[in-house]
């Protein structure tokens, strides 16, 4: 079995390795790793993971990042990256792989599929099973993506502790409190936020979504009205918050390997238009990688489902299923209640999950009851790391020994 | 008693409070406290304590931000403030206060050692104790600040964490993330973000401290070679880092009610340049408030501090000491032991405590053993705060009733 790990890191991505080892090595079955993922894979960068212990197989499980490495490269269309996709078969067959695990969001979706129509067309006997993953929660097919939940935690409990600071201070020193959080394109994680008040007087009282179209005028008034009611205001805003001719409110310039603009800065950008135009003292956050990687303060709902989707994997794998994907399907909102059944890949790819219309407040700025019940369950829970003497959380470092290698050199960037 | 908060908040400041009010109601002694710290006093805006439960100021343990409000306001010299000192001292005579309580950082020190002054020239009859809070850790003739442990804890395991999502992703994404850390002059957060790795090829690669004027060359040159080295590079700098001619690297523009240069902004803007100069794609995050609010990290050791402070000063206030301050004084590193001593506040005001030159290597990007036996101790242990069914940290809000006035009205920014 080959595993590898796609894209942007969480929390509990690590947790589902993790799985995936344990339930492959009661299985018998032994389980390479690519490093850093698909790229990995096209070099034949493989790592032997039965070389690591069960205890620091079983420290994945509380292990925040990529144990293995991750990556942004996306392989194109079939006929166009032909070169690529026979040289993956050709890894999986030179190091005898008849089940690829690939651990990642949309664009692993899409790479698992390709591969399996090329294994397929290449008569490569391999079953590819794609396992979800992405802080954010934009997979179809799936009531929640592995990482979402404990990201949604984190920015829940950043907003509120923050705002008990501003709360404190806002007499005579910070009135605006804006928090940056990610989400290119769905506002999951800015809806997440909400969970961390209720009511128009707690907050977070202004969530700015990437599906809302940016209005300066009426979110510079609906700060104003906030400060002389509340005393203090506090403002998430994602990323991916628009303007309304559809541009990026701030773009950092550059671009991403697979095209996406890079993002960041949207919440100084803001508290300057607050300061300038309502004259009003202003602090802001960017937690950034702090968010994804926060460990610490995962979801103990998320990581049962980062641990839920690698078992099922393995087990989908070894009973043959070929183009699938393990999906959380919810059973009930209260009590909180869920299985994990196959999903086709076919599906899953290139399908992007947005936050339904029912989930945004009708002013545009706060989260519905509808979007609390689907919310809440997902934070619920802790599961902290042990601690060491020295006070910081024992995370694993593997040894990630190399696999021989058995062909000829393939650098995937040529 | 009066008791009052001062200045930027801690993770414990509330520790401490709820330390005091415990022991003051021990000794039968009531507590009222100031709404927005000394503003509330001159305001006579007081808070009467004992209408909450016990209950209610027991979760102050667990509650970070300032539970009666703090400030920033600042008295001046006294005789160029006169008229509000006396309305000081007339608001402690009007409800009968005996005991005064100010929890704050140096200036707050300060201000509690003139109304100690103030109050023997007018002969009236008022115990002044300054309660040591300040995550700046800049307080003299104490061997570390309440607040300071918690922050220097969070940023620690921020570094870390974060770091594992670097290394990930490294090899066809970021390259180099860097996390801005609070301290206006004293480098005593960006030291304890070093605790998080050992070594060169552990992160943080980089510390930049307010200490070391700020060379760009010798810095992306550094970068640059880790990068090579390592494959990633994490980088921490402090909000008051300088240039060589003694200006703050970045400027958000304002100044404080103290006069303060209002900070924060160098992240992206190193960020930047290393994008520009070196070609190397970058995160970079700004924790801002959440680093001092982040109850949920907080360390136990300085719970144990901050706690141990309120008592002490209840037990000097009462045994009649006046003018004085609870210090921690450390007997011994390893194993770490400490002991609460009163410190007269003429020695403490005005002064900051800089990180000493023996903590920065001499390469002025990391720390020295010398800082690691000093900060180790501190971010020891967890206290976590109890979690709601709803997955949120379940922090007091008090009823903060208000005691009535008797005297005529006061605005304190007249």
């Amino acid at each position: 079995m080959l595993y590898a790990q796609s894209g942007g890191v969480t929390a509990v991505i690590n947790a589902t390795a993790g799985a995936v080892i344990e339930a492959a090595r009661r299985r018998q079955v032994k389980v390479l790793a690519a490093r850093n993922g698909i790229v990995g894979v096209l070099r034949e960068d493989l790592i032997d993971t039965s070389r690591e212990t069960s205890a620091a197989i079983a420290a994945l499980r509380h292990t925040p990042g990529g144990a293995f490495g991750s990556c942004r490269f996306k392989l194109g269309a079939i006929d166009r990256d032909r070169a690529r996709y026979e040289r993956l078969i050709d890894v999986l067959r030179a190091h005898d792989i008849r089940y690829f695990l690939y651990n990642g969001g949309n664009d692993s979706a899409d790479t698992s599929l390709k591969i399996a129509q090329v294994a397929e067309a290449l008569g490569y006997p391999v079953k590819v099973i794609g396992v979800p993953k992405t802080v954010d929660n934009d997979l179809a097919l799936t009531d929640c993506c592995p990482g979402f939940g404990s990201v949604a935690k984190y920015t829940a409990v950043s907003v509120l502790e923050a705002s008990l600071d501003v709360a404190s201070m806002a007499e005579s020193s910070t009135k605006v409190f804006v928090m940056e959080v990610m989400g290119r394109h769905a506002g999951w994680i800015a809806a997440a936020s909400g969970l961390a008040g209720n009511g128009p007087d707690e907050p977070p009282h202004i969530i700015l979504f990437p599906e809302v179209p940016f209005d300066e005028a009426a979110f510079l008034a609906r700060v104003q009205a906030t400060v002389e009611r509340v005393g203090w205001c506090t403002v998430v805003v994602s990323e991916g918050v628009r303007t309304p001719d559809g541009r990026f409110l701030s773009e950092a310039g550059g671009r991403d390997a697979f095209g996406h603009a890079q993002l960041g800065g949207v919440a100084p950008l803001l508290a300057q238009r607050i300061k300038d135009r309502l004259g009003l003292k202003y602090h802001w956050a960017q937690p950034d990688y702090l968010q994804r990687s926060a460990r610490h303060l995962a979801s103990r709902t998320d990581l049962a489902h980062a641990i839920a989707v690698g078992k099922a994997a393995v087990a989908y794998a070894l009973a043959g299923r070929h183009a699938v994907m393990p999906a959380i399907v919810r059973t009930s909102d209260a009590p909180y209640r869920w299985k994990i059944e196959p999903v086709p890949l076919a599906k899953v790819a290139n399908t992007e999950k947005v936050l339904p219309k029912g989930f945004i407040r009708r002013d545009g700025y706060g989260i519905t009851e509808r979007a609390r019940r689907y919310l809440s369950p997902l934070i619920r829970g802790e599961d902290p790391p042990p601690t060491g003497k020295d006070g910081l959380p024992r995370y694993v470092k593997l040894k990630n020994l190399p696999v021989a290698r058995k062909l000829p050199p393939f650098e995937p960037a040529d």
